[in-house]
């Protein structure tokens, strides 16, 4: 996959263009949500639709979702009638890994399939496209392997259940009957299609445009015989940021051709950089996101230094007008990592009045996050090469269903 | 690989076309061997290039060798060189499996590989690419396995020797070093360029743009981690009909810009079709070429109906102006099959002085096939499940290089 929950600026004057490696606004604005939900067609997360969650699973719906971080769906209604009669599903995720160490938007889709494993108790497959990244950036094979191993470790610090969760990268497990689904899509993909889905064009070269039926593979459980034997059309839920839907409408285009069920998605909003909704978050400016690697200083500097304030110029205008929430990036953020509820809405409320200040909001979102990122650290650290291979073992899963 | 040694019909009024899928001659007629030389840039065997292989291999050139069937070549001198140096090399061919038995035509390049590979002693590695006629035909994956199995009996019924053969079908052997490679050429691959190479357009499918990179990796022995341990850049020759140059045009552009050798090629002309140098062998028309699985009888029967003849059309004309050897099948089909020079080149005579009639011609010319044919039933039958598992066991070869 492409970097997860990145946004990137507009250049020049221009509509809004989201595929999996470019996402900008209308004339470098805000990403219009509705209008990409239109233009995708999806369906957007409705309150019914996350009550349903919560009753079928038995526990509150996540804050990605009750907070709308998790927007939009295909299908999700019919992977829920489906658990509803008993029916099996797995979900399937992954990241295309390109640098070292992730940053909190990559986090946000594996925090939230964790929820959705342990909620829903199902098999999970985590696909690490380092081949997409060795095709797209200047890496090497080699490089792109590390790098791969790297994330998995960072990944596997999200707290992933080894007995039900397979991580792969591409350069691994590519081949068999992974493989023979990969060429199976192929057939039904025309280069127009993807011409047309993902905006490659003739001087593309041409594993970038046979990609999509690798990203696509991990979508059809029958890649899976180690998991699946013989099961080969199990429902599969992919939770994923939306400028992932491309390849997964592909997906969803070509299974009823090849013998499949349609892949159903929830599919998450961009998350912000520092500098605001427009912002880039990239890997050649560390300042533009806090990753999971920087110390307590870092995050402080970060916030206090770089984290766009709705706040006012002056405090007597802020104590007059209030915060601009609507801008604001460390409510924003807060909105992403500060469970409690109603102390998001005390410092909202008291924020947009004017009575809290900007420093007193950074201050309470660098306590938030360093917090969150220690936790990271210290998990992090006791992932060991065993646990990586224990993880990528091609095996079948000890619980896969119970 | 495509299907060697076949040519197809011209349509309409066009210029000579050669790409893996499709050969026709300008206008209808005869493949123009000298342009297509040019236009692809390889270099003819010369005499003295035959009289050097014959020298180091201590063996007379086979007579598709001093027959002009392999006329061809790219850095064939440059693979004598190292040979002579003492290094190593390795061959590789192949085959698209799309029908259920094989014709002449088939045979012919690995009848050529298996000379080679007796009289260099050198590792072989044979592709058959079931995910390319997967792709090209209306077959299922799993048909398209089956074909490979069936067609590697036949393949190893031509006697190949099982310590330094590996043979594999895409399907099952894709991954790994080998798709490393795969993705490492892709890389260096423009549309553009295979637009260029092969003739694809935007409506071609994006598995068959891919696809050269299939074909093109086993060129490079790091593929073969198995059989190459270590030895990443080790030369490989090509024994293959002409229209697979393309391929290989392409891996040897790749080569450098990804640190190895360029693959070298020795590279044959078009088998013909019983009903003359224009026709087509196609497996819709069973009787445009003889099966490895037709009997006595089907042989008799095709050569004496279908064999296009250049004899005259009445014993009259005949004895008098004699035949046109130029356009005669059964001496054409006599040049590959008929070891015995001097009576391959009495029957040139006194055929074309109108001594001898196409009925004789063609009674000798049955009578070769049969001997032929039958041999090869005889060996095919005794080819086993237990051998095709050997041959395609991923695997050290025990005599690599002795």
């Amino acid at each position: 996959m492409a970097d997860n929950g990145e946004s990137t600026p507009m250049e020049g004057d221009h509509a809004q263009m989201v595929t999996p490696w470019e996402v900008s606004g209308k004339e470098g604005g805000k990403i219009d949500y509705d209008k990409l939900i239109d233009q995708f067609g999806c369906q957007r997360i409705d309150s019914a639709l996350i009550e349903r969650v919560e009753r079928l699973t038995g526990r509150p719906a996540h804050i990605f979702l009750r907070r709308g971080v998790f927007f939009a769906h295909r299908d999700l209604t019919a992977i829920l009638d489906a658990y509803e009669r008993g029916e099996k599903f797995y979900l399937y995720t992954g990241r295309g890994p390109s640098s070292e160490a992730l940053h909190l938007g990559h986090l946000v889709p594996f925090t939230f399939t964790k929820y959705l494993q342990d909620a829903f108790k199902v098999p999970l497959v985590i696909q690490l496209t380092d081949d997409e990244k060795c095709m797209w950036k200047d890496l090497s094979v080699e490089e792109s392997v590390r790098l791969a191993r790297e994330n998995a470790k960072d990944i596997i610090a999200c707290g992933f259940d080894v007995s039900r969760t397979f991580i792969f990268t591409d350069f691994n497990f590519v081949g068999g009957k992974f493989y023979k689904n990969m060429i199976k899509i192929a057939k039904c993909v025309t280069l127009n299609k993807v011409f047309g889905i993902f905006g490659f064009n003739n001087e593309d070269h041409i594993g970038k445009v046979f990609f999509p039926t690798i990203e696509a593979a991990p979508a059809f459980s029958s890649s899976f015989p180690h998991l699946f034997d013989g099961q080969d059309n199990i429902r599969c839920l992919i939770p994923c940021a939306i400028d992932q839907d491309p390849f997964f409408r592909m997906a969803r285009d070509v299974a009823p051709r090849i013998g499949y069920q349609k892949p159903a998605l929830i599919e998450s909003s961009f998350f912000p950089a520092l500098q605001g909704e427009s912002g880039k978050m990239s890997a050649s400016d560390p300042n533009s996101a806090i990753y999971v690697t920087d110390s307590a200083k870092n995050i402080k500097d970060k916030v206090n230094r770089y984290a766009f304030s709705g706040g006012q110029d002056s405090i007597e205008n802020h104590r007059k007008y209030g915060a601009n929430l609507e801008v604001d990036i460390p409510v924003k953020y807060l909105g992403f990592f500060l469970d409690d509820d109603a102390e998001l809405e005390h410092i909202k409320t008291e924020y947009g009045a004017g009575r809290l200040l900007t420093g007193e909001v950074k201050k309470r979102l660098i306590d938030v996050l360093t917090e969150m990122v220690e936790r990271h650290q210290r998990v992090r650290s006791a992932v060991t090469d065993e646990m990586v291979d224990a993880f990528m073992a091609v095996r079948p899963l000890p619980h896969m269903f119970d």
